[in-house]
């Protein structure tokens, strides 16, 4: 059998020699080799730079992401196959829908999200503009480019095809190409993957690379432009974070490795009630996905004291259930391990375990398998112990990375949180109870040691996507234990590529420099209103000055009669007065943009063809009648929209009255045509 | 002459030796001694946990803040004296405003930020509300609460008063306590400032910690709720990044380290320019404050080739009238080193950066001195070299930490841009052009190498802070070569202090979690309009529902009229028609936004003071003639403000129309008394 393949540096590379071999989890036979010999790491990351690199910054946030819907599209096309390759690693067909559809989900998610929350830019702004002088010719704003190097993603083999997806969706949104590193286990199933990837040709030449086989001395070529991902184990992430060129250069390194994940159980929550049955539900779910080699996975189970035994016996109960065997066999609901590997090393971890406790369900040694012969294949039973005395280091520092968790009673909300902390760091955490204080108190209290936490009730239970499931909305990562890292999370993760500058500069200068009109940047003010320019020809800067209107009692009192807004503030002087924060009557907030929309509407058909929405409105100064109000209308970004005929423009509207000072200001949102629409 | 005390546990801790001797930096005199013997590392850090972490947590954003703010008057009630004490570390009266009041100034804008950009809460959400389900009975949200540990801060010798504030003030508003171990150089300034703070009485015990003299073990007893913030060199940097306990337990780890900042002269500023005389200016004031000791100083100029000499004529020039000497002096621009070993290590680097080309200004190993021994203190000359071949590895490479800077030609902005990269990662660089395209190319081009660009023109010269000061408000920090950190930067610095979590449960559950009301949670609809009920009396999901109101052609048209909003689309209908959001005329959304306006305001006097303003507001389906609008309105969030009579409430506003689909969405903002205000 030949080695797999990696593609580097444009092509595919046939390793030279005949690798190592890699074994279908359920038949022992071998079902690949894994080799990157003859890879020129070195080359395969200047590839990346010289030309992923700049192949992907050609493009925008929304150019990005349209090429991820694209290739999600063209996956869920070829699911069938990666399913089928997927059952030789152990995985049912339930298993796949999360590693597989999930994957494909992740990329539709960053697709999304990257269209909604990103500009039709390269460039991303971080909050808003910073004053830093009384005179306000000098001020500050963060922004954020794409970093020059390559995004270097090493996964772990339980989630052969999630794993690369979810490292890959950020970094290309962010524009940096990826360097993708398998698992020898299961590199077989990513290295389809990324065959289908490649001939697909969506993707800009250089923007992925695949390595199967050793990482060889691709560290030492590392650069502070680059961007490592691990997943994997806490000593592996220790052994790279501290490699000698990622200190020397500050190389960014995000590692994401297996916790010891708790779930707790709310007090509310005895016999017969919907959260005890969610909590054994799920804890047994959470042991045999994947047969529990989930870095998620609950490996600690917190139960109120008086409910041990209860939540013992029914768990015991549903495991008896679980099918062990061929993954293929529609009758199996767990299969076996990734390796015999991983077998000798969850039983190594058991007998570390076992000892602190007693066996509620399953035995370490041996476990009945369907379709498939136990001896050849990595079959183990999923195991449940009990330990009465939560305080024993085992449970909290011993992971068996497979069908395995503990269950432990705890006495009160603030000894529950304090069993959580004991894991030093986890990536999940879930507490499954409808009370709502003693949810606050658990989430609040244990929310230091966890990168995400699940709050399970009644209320949520359809719908809830689960302990074990990371989400791409939100962040994916763990203090301490967990590996200090965070992925995913939306935006969070694409800025994780991403390097954030704080620039300083005069506001026109700033302006110029981030494609946002600056407050106190040059205005343009011409003969054309700016309502009458297309997207293609407007400018940031260019600016309508309308008014003055004046205000009298008489449009105060009558837009209160005509909206039925008849605020005291408004209609009455003494108790105006009386409030803390005008001398009498003011007008409505709403008359006062009402006003000024009037004055800057142009209202002949033109390219303006909506008002959607308004942004940060503050009402700076009260109105009092016989003020009379000026508007100044500023566009401060043209944001067009990939495909449309038209885009967005973002003004900036100051509203001022007789002796200079602002009344009110706002960005108004509107869609503006293209000339070319 | 004893050691330096230690503020450690509750008391000030003597040491038991003699500790090592510390120099005066003009005299050489002895100045103090520092030793850390004795010092319990593992029980000073434990008392931070145990102590001083539940006492800050105690507290909300706000009133920590306003703690800083107290501190901040004291200690500037203080500065004669800190000055006084800075003489003999070399820095002039000029050098201590940096470093004093430049330090008072981080906790000022701290308390400020912490203010107006955080919650009067110990919680702080990011991000919104993310749905994860299509029924809408679970979602996510991203908060950040306090680590549980100590922040380490390893401060180095060059700012002994600003180093140490501005890591205290971020950790502090994260309700985090500090540990400040400052560099022995300058400890003796440090110590003071620390027996100052403390002696105010104004912090909470056990909130700040300091330790003199060697880290000893300090390491080894961290764990994965710590935080170490370093400034310092890169190898130090290197080596602590490194520790086993660092990267075992992943302690967050954020480096501040010198680089080879860059400045570039742009294009357009030929001699006689603004430009050019501000270049000239900027370089030889960071050359010459704090006698160049700066992790931010400009090691490398950039200058377009043709102005090369005239340049480095200008620069001589006005190197030639820096006075070095006695900083106590009043004529002196110019102070020592902080030590002869430091002027020592500045020498074996200039030994190897100046063959690399030619000595503009400067002697390396003799300086005219004012009122000083020139053998005794550790005085040197400024020193300006010019390399012409600027592809050579040394000013790339190698930092003289004094004095010192190379003028190098470029040819282009994309040379520009590829020079400054040279620097492998840099704490700040700066473009000093009026050329808005050419300042736009190299920012965006130099930006994933640095932490920070000031872009310095005629526009912002009189109010710019310039090249070599980080701000509070602005990021700090630098990828590659800087260390790969970041501090500073406002809310961003105290977040690095917080561990951000992804909490998944119900609305109902969710809001209850974190304070805030969530759209499809609960809402409580009681007699009393919210309008009437006090600060203390709201809780969110507080709801009033109103209407309907029908919208007839009528009104759309008197309120066209009476505002002047006379936009066709709610006109014309012909031309509405043509519109492709719309099928006819339309309300204006602003009408939209009163009249519902109109339906939730309680009239008469009562606990809401004043609608402060709007966020949020998107208009998502148009309102025709004849439809009739009900509006929702639902108390989000209550946050009161610490010694006012009133607080800030947050409504979520939902406007609908008879077929139940939402045409307005936003959050009214809103001013509540207190009733016992």
């Amino acid at each position: 059998m030949a080695a797999l393949s990696s593609y580097v540096t444009g092509s595919w590379h046939v390793p030279p020699d005949e690798g190592a071999p890699v074994h279908d989890a359920v038949t022992g036979e071998e079902v690949a080799r894994v080799s990157s010999a003859g890879v020129d790491f070195r080359a395969a990351l200047e590839y990346g730079r010289r030309t992923g690199g700049p192949a992907l910054r050609e493009l925008t946030f929304h150019q990005r992401a349209a090429l991820l819907k694209s290739l999600a599209s063209h996956l869920r096309e070829h699911r069938d196959e990666l399913y089928a390759l997927s059952l030789r690693t152990g995985a049912t067909l339930n298993d796949s829908r999360f590693d597989v559809d999930g994957g494909i989900g992740v990329l539709f998610s960053y697709s999304s999200k990257g269209r909604r929350e990103l500009p039709n830019d390269t460039v991303h702004l971080d909050g808003g503009v910073e004053p830093l002088s009384k005179g306000g010719t000098f001020a500050g704003r963060h922004l954020h480019t794409s970093l020059r190097g390559v995004a270097v993603q090493i996964n772990a083999f339980n989630f052969p095809v999630w794993g690369p997806l979810e490292k890959l969706a950020p970094a290309f949104v962010a524009g940096m190409p990826s360097l993708v590193k398998p698992a020898g286990q299961t590199a077989y199933v990513t290295a389809r993957l990324v065959e289908l990837i490649i001939a697909s040709g969506i993707l800009p030449e250089g923007a992925l690379q695949l390595v199967c086989g050793s990482a060889g001395d691709l560290f030492e070529h590392l650069t502070e432009q680059d961007v490592v991902a691990f997943t994997g184990s806490a000593s592996t992430a220790q052994k790279l974070r501290t490699h000698p060129v990622v200190a020397a250069r500050s190389v960014r390194f995000n590692a994401e490795a297996d916790s010891l994940n708790c779930s707790i159980l709310g007090p509310d929550a005895s016999r017969g009630s919907a959260e005890f049955d969610l909590f054994v539900e799920q804890l047994v779910t959470e042991m045999t996905v994947k047969a529990g080699q989930k870095c998620t996975a609950i490996r600690r189970a917190f139960v109120p004291a008086e409910l041990l035994g209860d939540v013992a016996e029914a768990a015991a109960a549903r495991l008896a259930e679980v099918t062990v065997g061929d993954p293929a066999d529609p009758a199996v609901r767990m299969g076996p391990l990734a390796s015999v590997g991983q077998r000798e090393e969850v039983r190594r971890a058991l007998k570390a375990l076992i000892p602190a406790g007693t066996v509620v369900f399953g035995d370490p040694d041996r476990v009945e398998v369907i379709g498939a012969d136990a001896d050849r294949g990595a079959f183990v039973s999923p195991l449940l112990l009990r330990v009465d005395e939560a305080d024993r280091p085992e449970p909290h520092e011993v992971e068996a990375f497979g069908p395995v968790s503990t269950l432990m009673p705890y006495t009160s909300a603030e000894r529950a949180v304090e069993l959580a902390a004991r894991g030093q760091g986890s990536l999940v955490g879930s507490v499954v109870t409808g009370d709502r204080d003693f949810a606050r108190e658990v989430v609040l209290g244990t929310a230091p040691w966890h990168g995400r936490l699940l709050v399970l009730s009644a209320e949520s239970a359809k719908e809830s996507t689960g302990h074990g499931s990371p989400l791409p909305a939100l962040v994916h990562g763990g203090p301490g234990r967990a590996g200090g890292g965070e992925e995913l999370g939306g935006v969070r993760g694409v800025l994780r590529h991403m390097n954030r500058t704080a620039v300083q500069a005069s506001p026109s200068m700033l302006g110029a420099i981030t494609g946002s009109w600056v407050p106190g940047g040059e205005r343009t003010v011409t003969d054309v209103h700016p309502f009458r320019k297309h997207l293609e020809e407007l400018r940031p800067g260019d600016t309508v000055v309308a008014g003055p209107r004046r205000v009298d009692l008489a449009d105060i009192e009558h837009f209160a009669e005509f909206t039925g807004d008849t605020f005291y503030a408004h209609m009455d002087e003494e108790a105006a007065k009386a409030n803390p924060f005008f001398d009498g009557r003011v007008a409505h907030g709403y008359l006062i943009v009402s006003l000024a929309a009037g004055l800057f509407v142009d209202p002949g058909p033109g390219p303006v063809l909506a008002n959607y929405g308004l942004e940060n409105l503050r009402f700076l100064t009260p109105v009092y009648p016989g003020d009379e109000l000026t508007v100044t209308l500023t566009a401060k970004r043209i944001d067009p929209r990939e495909g449309a005929p038209y885009g967005e423009v973002r003004w900036d509207a100051d509203v001022t009255k007789q002796d200079g000072s602002s009344v009110a200001k706002y960005d108004v949102l509107t869609l503006v045509a293209r000339r070319d629409g």
